[in-house]
């Protein structure tokens, strides 16, 4: 499938995260500036992240692999899908994506174009809740690609609708992201200096879930690819 | 696939673009008349937007293609598929069927059939806003088409879900919706005078993803047509 | 497909009718019960009601054919692709189930089994939107049927999410749910005295509809039937 | 199907049951923490739980069938489509594993890792409601099964998305849930001395539903088993 020339494969990782970044950071905006009620303010963020994740992997998927996320890529490279070289150009790729996600977010919300957050965001409790949201992250992409491809885009969306209530720190699970966020002062945001405890988490619940799920789907004789649904 | 008629087909635009402006407009008035938290006013506007364009795309696709958007009608225009005599025809039913959806959202909420709206929707960081939510919305239809065109509608209601909230214009996209709610002074309503920025920048966006697209999407072998999902 | 025998078919319309009624009314008192917010309250209203439609028609569809509903059984019938007899026993197994449905959310919340509604629901403004409720629906269900038979379920569930809040009804759409609707005096009621503007403005609706899609349908060749997707 | 070996099955159903109950019991505890609402707080506790079963269901249903659910797994055992040993096995692993969800979801959000639960919720209408609950639940499944299988995840997701509005009772519909929740002094919790009307109130459900469905479901040919959709 990835036959795509490696400068689409990376302009295809930089525009997903770029969207993804801009709807997490807009959203966020717009939904603080319209409600006191902080439960709302965070549905208002859910909504639209899990509605561009369907679209984003769903219409990128099939150039890159729509990972738009450093350890999803590391899980790739570790499980030798895709090349060293090409996972540390995809990382560049997410995280300057991200990035410039940020900064058309502020732009189009009239805000400075980066403004480092102020937002705590620390604390065994929150690093225990980035492991936990990128564990099931990795889990998902893992066994959705062995048991039902199509529908990856799909639940890849609603586990981060899920993730964004019951983790406690909203379920970043991605260092891309996480740096795109710490440029931005508002709802979505995270203070530059929490950024290692973040990666740090995501990272370890990522490989964790690697290796688990490597033995969980390890059996079963060969892959049920064929199934077709929603 | 488009063997209905051109009589048909204008039908379908216009009964179309009518159903999505009446629900917009529409669910704005409901929205805003139940609740002065302006979030949940949006999300109620939101929900029901993102879920009527799924059933329209679905059931009208097959006979017009479902655009419901000149900028849409102009991109397959210039991607010569679609004659120009019916591009223009497709545009004048899409902005007949949009205002007659006004007016039908405000003869059920017992409103003035018609009513300029007072609502500035102007500047700089709204027309980039603008600009953003039509690139989304025709790279979402361009790629979708390429890779999953069963997957469309789905993939167009989730897009405007999350435009809605992560553009700081609330994403109109579509020149003839655009047109239809300068007529409406309520919730989802914009100043006319507002509507040529609107109009320029929904074009732009519209276009440059269209060549964008062109270059990303060119590539990667024969399309793969067969996919079916949600 | 409907090889079902007809007590197991009306079975499945009483069945339905009675769990969809117990959602609509449930969640309306639900809802009234834990906010003042009558926005959220419809909110909390409207996901449910689109949900369990989604699931009651998936799940009962190829037994009875999954109507719920007094005017599409009306529009089937007088399409002659359902005896008159039959229609005349769905109907009522649908008031039955109807009925059903109301004394049993009442009996899980504890309120009195049956309570005449108080609440207004009159004029030309609501049998307008009651109209174009059931006009919006039949013609959700024609032309998903002719276009993606497998989709149907989900097509009804948005469309009624979305009709919620786009007409002034909140959409019944459906006299037999209505007519259970007037046995609740709780959020989703409707004064028994209203109920036959209700019922003749939807089927007159539903019947406009029958006959505009069966222009709008007629053509395009042979019938789309196989293709797969949400 | 089921070729996994027993000790994946049960880390499935483990699993499973621990990211569902995490779900539920962490995004309880997060909309409790952002709203006074409680509305609103149902909605923030409803949307994770059916997005998190959809993913789930889908993800782990290849391996173990994905029950989460003693009442589940007892309905296919007295169906004998489990054997009563593993049935056995697969209770305890669901029991194991809701338990373990509660620790983790109360580690995420910085809490004592167990607290017994004080939220009185018994009497009748409640045991109603818990009946009606996992009666649906069982029919969907059951049915679901029968007319498209690959439909299972989003019935499963959407049903308990409508049943906690719904229901008086939120819907637990699950002794292992239940269970966990009782060890949760949060959003939502039960007290422990209510579990015995709840489980007794979701075996009776589920066995009436098996009863009803097993004369709904038998007649009308063989399955219809490739259907394909969302």
């Amino acid at each position: 499938m990835p036959n795509f020339d490696l400068p689409r494969r990376l302009a295809a990782e930089a525009l997903g995260t770029a969207l993804l970044v801009a709807t997490v950071v807009g959203s966020g905006i717009m939904a603080e500036s319209l409600t006191k009620d902080v439960a709302l303010a965070l549905l208002g963020n859910t909504l639209p992240t899990g509605a561009i994740l369907v679209v984003l992997i769903t219409i990128l998927g099939p150039i890159s692999g729509a990972h738009f996320n450093p350890v999803v890529s590391l899980v790739f490279a570790l499980r030798r899908e895709l090349a060293p070289r090409d996972a540390l150009l995809y990382v560049a790729a997410q995280v300057a994506g991200g990035i410039a996600g940020t900064v058309m977010a502020h732009a189009m919300f009239a805000l400075p174009l980066v403004d480092a957050s102020l937002k705590v965001r620390t604390g065994g409790a929150q690093w225990l809740a980035e492991a936990v949201a990128a564990f099931g992250l990795v889990a998902t992409i893992l066994a959705g690609i062995r048991f039902n491809r199509s529908a990856v885009p799909w639940l890849v969306g609603l586990y981060i609708t899920a993730a964004y209530w019951f983790t406690a720190s909203t379920s970043f699970a991605n260092p891309a992201v996480a740096i795109a966020r710490s440029m931005t002062n508002t709802f979505s945001g995270i203070r530059p200096a929490d950024l290692p405890g973040f990666i740090a988490a995501e990272t370890c619940g990522a490989i964790v879930a690697m290796i688990f799920m490597g033995w969980l789907l390890h059996g079963g004789g060969k892959a049920i690819t064929k199934e077709a649904h929603p």
